[in-house]
């Protein structure tokens, strides 16, 4: 049945100290945002309704970025959870709304689907967790399998505070009764503010059921300042690592690796010490990234090996058996089979046919000061060490470029490119001109 | 009103297992006697006496490297802590004398400001703390407000060790008085030392007063081997983390970033993972420093970008909006505002002007075997691809080096300096030398 | 007396998750095997023997890269320890035999020591450990001095589970006897499978007689998952890097540094934060190793200085007061007294003599697409910067390359070796060629 997604993502978060917006601090290699959006995902919905307030602008990007179909609706003032969700109105369709939160980032798909499934039995459902230290959250009111009504804290009475049952925020209700309840919801509360909670109690007060689906503590964690965005991060990254351990990737020192939320890595694939993953990377299977590497939005084949100290930029993509060394940077650059670029290099804007052989220094001269070129190498070719390549340019199967050439001029297929001066030995001169240097300095004091 | 400070760093720190003096020995960047001479700085004393002894050659540079009009006077025997502040008379002036210790470096500069005040109070003022195991420490003997005496653990009776205040060593009184008192002082006791803590009950005995004033055990930690100081240097870097993300700094993964003593990182700065500060950096608000860059001495503005994997010596100054990329090193070099340095370059002792772009693999030849030299670069120049600046050499503002030009003249505003061979192509040759090598290879065996 | 060692390393380990075997999953540098070798050489043992199954050819290669000597034998099923052990019959000399076990890499040297030295009071020794949850570990039924049986979790009676003292699986016996108690070894146990553990009530019913030797329970370690690995991982490293801050190695950030099985790090050797070691890798008292750095199969001297960003490959040799600097890499090199490798270099299949200056973006061109060369430096030369060393080739003592030369020809001592062109400036060509091609730009779109 179709669904559509809410995302809260209007407060400003003034705990962090920060002019972005809150839910646009990194987590794992994405915004916050997007950890919600992705999670949501997994319900497959129709729509994705984002309400963005601080830093609108902003949060629209991200969100676009991610997926450009995702809408964002605007929450001028920050009235209350009801008054964020009504923004959405008139940008759903048929069937379900799920509201989430931005700064939420670890609720799994598990447990929404939970959530949704829960929607055959009750009119209403809230994902509610057992909190270790129920502290100021909101209570869940039960009586046996249904949900009475939601109390925040400020407003709770002494009974109600001694509650264990908590609100996590989320919830699942077709769409048109939601605006319909929202429509009633007041603010004569504590905060003055119009609260999502009360949704419930309305509902029931019609007639309809309310039920509750339980999740781990640990999925509801709200961020809202930096100390605890760096404890989520700890905890997402020790997660993942588990998580990649037991698919069967070798990791020699997995504490040290950090992982984007979106890094894949085959079985036996080996990621050695400080290796930093950010978004969209993919290692196949027998893989092997030495150590500190640094790698964005590419693709590593069976049998490649990269690194130590290389950075592989987006659209970097090594075909199998490429090897990729030291002080090397790849970006926007397909390397075919058995490609070998092993030191100080700078590909980018290239295609290196298989086989081909970089020396070390080599250097695609991409950007002309205006404009950015490609550069096409053919297979089988040799590229001399510290040859300038001044694209667009093309180098031919098995062509050679001699070390230390510029190479401003296509080189045809098995030709020689040669761009540089015949070496002169001048003899004595070296001696002389170190004397006469001495000499200087001593007379210069 | 006038103070000095005395800073006792003459032991050797046998339990350090090395040669070098033990108060030499880093933490967050800094010896460990620069920490207590920091802490000390906010007291704004008029004079600084370090105690050395060991290694005093060294220590001495290490204290006038931090502060070249710090004293340092010579303990040539370690009779005891009276007998090292005693070598101090006649380097400090009027009015109080702080005793503060070499290998002590958290005290902080709020408690030294709580230890003065309170010299309104008392004339000898010492610094105490309440200790989770008071094992050996020396016991602090009060009566009410007031305090009677200081005993060693070895000298102390059963009834003295059960006092859980213990005694941190650093204390304040007159300085006149101080040394007055210390004249008194014998090593009639366990350890045949001279103990300055004997200066409390000589006090008293002559109807003075003397007070303490409490900090928080942590301040006193002392250092006496390896495994306290990589202890010591853990807890300082989660502290000094801990207050940056307060203030608003973006890490990414802050248990991976190493700051030093006095590393300052604006708000909205964001620092990723692996990030290692020397002494001397400041990041200004709104800069980034990407994954694996190594920092000492250097400035980086707001809007700039480093890394990741650059490396910025000291005296790097880097303007706003500033770019170095990956397996880039700065050193002594002025880079104004726009400059992009993208890629495998060195840039030492240079001025770049604003919004330059200096290519892949440009290195700036500043030493000529004997001697360095200064490279300077205008405005809105392009740098070629593999240029080599041989020092002394000036290019203007809109000039261009051809990529793989060596530059050994000036090139004047808006010239194109061009150093290099025309490309020549020998169709075929490739082919033939590879066929001749593997020939060679196959006969060799 | 003569000894030989059977070291059992035949298990898949399925749970590890790899196609890789077991035993072959590294641990500090090295593959698990490794370790149970290495410790079994403080036994001085006459003859290894290790019985491989599952990966044989790799299980065999890797063992005797570590010890050509070692003897590999073969069990095709893996029918139990009794059985695993009988393969080796007739590849053992006379005397002892100890078994070992390929995944449990932390049992010391002392601890075989003191194994082997109770042979003097016993038939047979075994190694036992008393457990902090003894779980399904086998139980070691004794009375007084003397081991009655090892009995398996399996068949354990109710009252024999009660019992703390664990069976590490290690054991020890005149290597003939061994062989004669297998032989009697049935499978008549729940798990159908020939027990090892059988022979200590076997030869208790010969009359002679058994006894333990305790260990510590870590030291039994085995690794069956990669999460157990991990830990593994972590512990070795928090050891080694305790006993080498204990030894007096200077080590600023100790738990950012990774090390090796067999690093050797000397007195008062500086290593910064985020430094990987890899095997073979010597440190001499006195070095410094700055951040970033990548070592693997080379010494480094007293008093030189390496990174930060550097990788030393194997064969890199660096002599006293040598110094290599950023994003340089060494392979195959003999650095002479006091030479100099700033930045952005590859020196690989070199020798570089005394006091030589070597300059930035200096790349040895070793490989001609066939075949690898050497190049040979001498002293107190300078290599101009961007200089390629095309190999075969020979540069004279105090000899100077141009900057940007490509040096194809032997350089004699004293000679200055030019292969550049000169310079030409073109006066305000730069300013036109960019407004063409801001022009094109523009016409593009």
């Amino acid at each position: 049945m179709a669904l559509s997604l809410i995302i809260l993502a209007a407060g400003q978060g003034t705990r962090m100290n920060s002019d972005l917006p809150k839910v646009l601090h990194p987590l794992a290699g994405a915004p916050l945002v997007v950890h919600a959006m992705a999670a949501g995902r997994a319900l497959d919905p129709e729509r994705i309704v984002v309400v963005a307030g601080h830093g609108a602008a902003q949060v629209t990007q991200a969100v676009q970025e991610f997926d450009p179909e995702a809408q964002v609706v605007l929450q001028d003032e920050q009235l209350g959870t009801a008054h964020a969700v009504a923004q959405a109105r008139g940008h759903l369709g048929q069937g379900d709304a799920v509201v989430l939160y931005g700064d939420t980032p670890f609720i799994t798909p598990e447990t929404l689907e939970r959530l949704v499934a829960a929607r055959r039995q009750h009119d209403v459902v809230v994902l509610g967790f057992r909190a270790l230290d129920p502290g100021r959250y909101g209570r869940l009111v039960t009586s046996g399998e249904d949900l009475l009504a939601i109390v925040e804290w400020k407003d709770a009475s002494p009974e109600e505070r001694e509650i264990e049952l908590c609100n996590s925020g989320v919830l699942a209700a077709d769409a048109g009764l939601l605006f319909d309840l929202i429509d009633q919801v007041g603010n004569a509360n504590a905060a003055g503010e119009y609260y999502l909670t009360d949704i419930v109690g309305l509902a029931r007060a019609r007639g309809l059921s309310a039920g509750v689906v339980l999740c781990d503590e640990a999925e509801t964690l709200g961020i809202n300042t930096r100390t605890e965005l760096a404890a989520a991060e700890a905890a997402f990254q020790i997660r993942k690592r588990a998580e990649l351990l037991e698919t069967g990737v070798t990791m020699q020192a997995a504490d040290t690796v950090f992982l984007a939320y979106d890094t894949i890595i085959g079985r036996d694939a080996v990621i050695g010490p400080n290796v930093v993953f950010g978004p969209r990377v993919t290692v196949e299977s027998g893989a092997e990234i030495r150590a500190f590497c640094h790698l964005e939005g590419c693709h590593i084949s069976r049998g490649a090996t990269v690194g130590p100290f290389a950075r592989l930029r987006p659209g970097a993509e090594l075909a199998e058996d490429v090897h990729v060394g030291n002080f090397v940077e790849i970006k926007n650059a397909i390397l075919d089979e058995g490609v070998k670029v092993g030191h100080l290099t700078y590909l980018g804007d290239a295609t290196v046919g298989e086989h081909t052989n970089i020396g070390a220094g080599t250097v695609t001269c991409n950007y002309d000061g205006v404009m950015k070129h490609r550069t096409t190498i053919g297979r089988q070719a040799f590229i001399g060490s510290d040859t300038m390549l001044v694209a667009p340019v093309t180098i031919g199967d098995g062509a050679l470029t001699a070390s230390g050439s510029v190479i401003t001029m296509d080189v045809p297929s098995g030709a020689l490119a040669v761009g540089r001066t015949r070496q002169v030995n001048k003899p004595g001169l070296a001696t002389r001109l170190f004397e006469k240097l001495r000499a200087l300095k001593a007379a210069r004091g």
